[in-house]
Parts: structure tokens; sequence; C-alpha cells
């Protein structure tokens, strides 16, 4: 099967472009360059694992969500808040509609190239406050992508029942660099430690048994 | 109810942007350019109509899918074919996925502006060529949509029981001044006449009962 793959350079969706090359076609890798505040640390990290497999990534410019959407994840917005990924004041990182944006241009992209599904590395960990991560948001929006696109395009999100832990675990098997993945929100020269993302990257590692390779700025939560 | 209005200058959203205007508090209106080549036709009309109701109008810059997709209707592509609108060849003139990412777009830059629609001139005489039209495609969309925002956004579509004609006689009833939209896909300094949308427009305004005050290069449809 021919697949373009989100591709954002986190773990997630690192680990997906690994288990997709290993199973389908995978011609092409798609990431955004959407003003948030970690783009310009996690580009190139889907850049690396890119060109390791020989596949072509592509990055879609999209200033305007940094000009005209309301979220503290990107350059626009507020600070990025500290603690839990599931806590409460992680919800202002929510991009509004920001993967179905994504979804939507990676179909018409995929379409344009010829392949026959976009794949996405959406998993059970993403939490409520993440709603367009979720099946509930997922399952209507790879019908209207299949009715939009008159059956052309399936959206693929193979890692669904997993949780982060096991995906790491699972990619770390597949033998995935983790050190060069990106994760943390601040999009500082280091992984700060300490906003959600980066306690459940650590999380993670922990759970999944599988050597944390990142170097954080502190580790106060252990 | 706070509406952002998906705005391209054409009869359709032209008559909508009136009608919303009528029953709810229309807070922007949104047109795409996108590399179309009647984009620098279409965008002067949307503008001009949303100045003459107070309505603040945003264009979005989408160069990446002139760069990226593929279609007739874009710069990049091969010329528009002639002939009636419903015609196989005007398939080459659908962009692959473009409402998907219109309307994604639309409901992130509506929760982000704390509206609580976006309204969208969707109607029945909308081709099966374009897919993207379609209630089939609308539906599961605004699901994904309203679940993807929790519930922020509902995406309105009134006119998807009309005709392209009923909606003319309707906006003429409400003082709509249609000089000053635009359809040709061709993008020429006049509207070109001879195009699936001239062919398609002019007819509206036939069965409308209504005066075309369009000026075409050619009538030879008639």
């Amino acid at each position: 099967m021919k697949i373009i793959l989100l591709l954002s350079g986190g773990l997630d969706s690192t680990t997906l472009l690994y288990e997709m090359h290993r199973k389908h076609q995978v011609i092409g890798s798609l990431s955004f360059d959407y003003g948030a505040k970690h783009n310009h640390k996690e580009l190139p990290m889907a850049s690396w694992h890119s060109k390791k497999l020989g596949v072509s990534h592509t990055v879609i410019p999209m200033a305007f969500m940094n000009d005209f959407f309301k979220s503290d994840l990107l350059k626009s917005g507020g600070s990025i808040p500290e603690g839990h990924y599931e806590a409460a004041n992680m919800k202002q990182t929510v991009v509004p509609a920001r993967n179905a944006i994504m979804l939507s241009i990676a179909a018409g992209f995929a379409e344009s190239q010829g392949a026959e599904a976009v794949a996405y590395g959406a998993h059970t960990g993403d939490h409520t406050i993440y709603r367009d991560c979720r099946e509930e948001f997922l399952k209507p929006m790879a019908e209207a992508l299949r009715e939009g696109t008159d059956g052309a395009i399936e959206l693929l999100r193979p890692f669904i029942t997993m949780n982060k832990a096991a995906i790491v675990k699972y990619g770390a098997a597949l033998g995935v660099d983790y050190e060069h993945t990106w994760s943390c929100y601040k999009g500082e020269n280091l992984h700060c430690g300490s906003c959600g993302t980066c306690v459940e990257r650590h999380e993670a590692f922990l759970l999944a048994g599988v050597p944390d390779p990142t170097v954080y700025q502190v580790h106060h939560y252990e």
C-alpha cells in the first residue's frame, strides 16, 4: 500500500514511520511548520529519520496558524505550563482543529501523489484534553476524507489501541533511535523535563523499560 | 449565533453572507489564496461584500496547495476545460481534499475567535464530481469538527437543499449585487463564458428569472 505519513519528529510518529516502512511503501512523510514553539526542534528530527530510510520528507509552511489561532503552543501564545500532561492547564496548549487541518492537508497531498492512505500515530494515551487525537474524532474524520476523495484515501491509525509506553517498547525492538526525536513543547536547547510532554515522554520510557536517551534540563519529577 | 463564514466571492457564498448577516452575528468572513487561477479575481469580490456589511475579512495564504497539489484549477496545473459543469473533463479541476482543508481551518479560526459555528454555502447543484461539496462528505465532516473542538464548533450549510438558481433568486430578493461576484475558473479579465462554472453561472440566472449582470467574453451556449 502506498502511504503518506504524518511525521512530527516525536516518539509516536517516528515509531510509526519505521513500522509503516516495514509493512508498506511509504512514498512520503509530511510535517507542518505551524508556528509551534518547538517546530524548529522537531522538524530536523523528522527530516533525520526520513533521510535515514530514504523517504521523501515535505514540510508544509502554515504561518497563518501562528497569526490567527489562539494557543499557548504557538509562538504568538503565552508560556507553556509545567506539570503532568493530563493536567487541566495543559488545555491551553491545544491548537484549535489542528489535527483536522493536518489530516485534511495530508489527504489532499496523498491523493495528489497517488498514495492510497494517510498514516497517523494517534494512540490511547492521547488524553481527553486533546480531543482531536481520539477515535471519536478520527472515525468521522476518516469517513469524511474517504467520501471527500471519492474513496481514494484511507486514514490509518495503527497505534490507536496502544499507549505511549507500548509504542516505545515496540519501537525500541524495531531499533528506532529515540535520541533523534523531540517532544518538549518549550522548544529550548534541551528538553525542559518539566512540561507535560517531557513528563509523559520520560514516563513512557520508564514504563516501557527502555533507557531514556534524552538529556533533560531538570529531573525533579522522579 | 456567532458565525465565521467561508466566502469565496462567488454566487453561493456571497448570498450566504447576506443571509447569515440577516439572521446571525457574522464575526468574520474567511477566504483562501490557494493558488487557483481565479483567486486574484474572486478575493476582491469577497472583500467588497464584507466591507459593505462591515464584516472583518481574512484571507488565509496557502501557497503550498499550488506547490504540492495536482489540479487544473491551480496555476501549477493544465488548462481549464470548456463545456458543461457536469462534464467528466471538469473532474480535472477538483483540488484534492480542498474543502476538508478549508472547513478545518475555518473551524480552528472560528474557535480561536470565539465563534460558535462555521457557515458554508454548499448546495444540491454541487455535482457528483465535486465530492467534497456533498452531504455524504459534510455530515461526517461536521461530526469530526464538532468532536475535534469538544463541541465548540457547528458546521452550518443552510443551502444544502437548494439549487444554484434558487440561491440566486433568493439572493436577488435580498438585494445582493451579483455584479460584484466572480465564478470563472480561468481568472482572465472578463468571465470567459465557456468554462463549466461560467455555463453554470449563467444558467442559474436564466432559471431564476434574474437578469445576469455578468459581462462574458462569449455567449455561444445560448
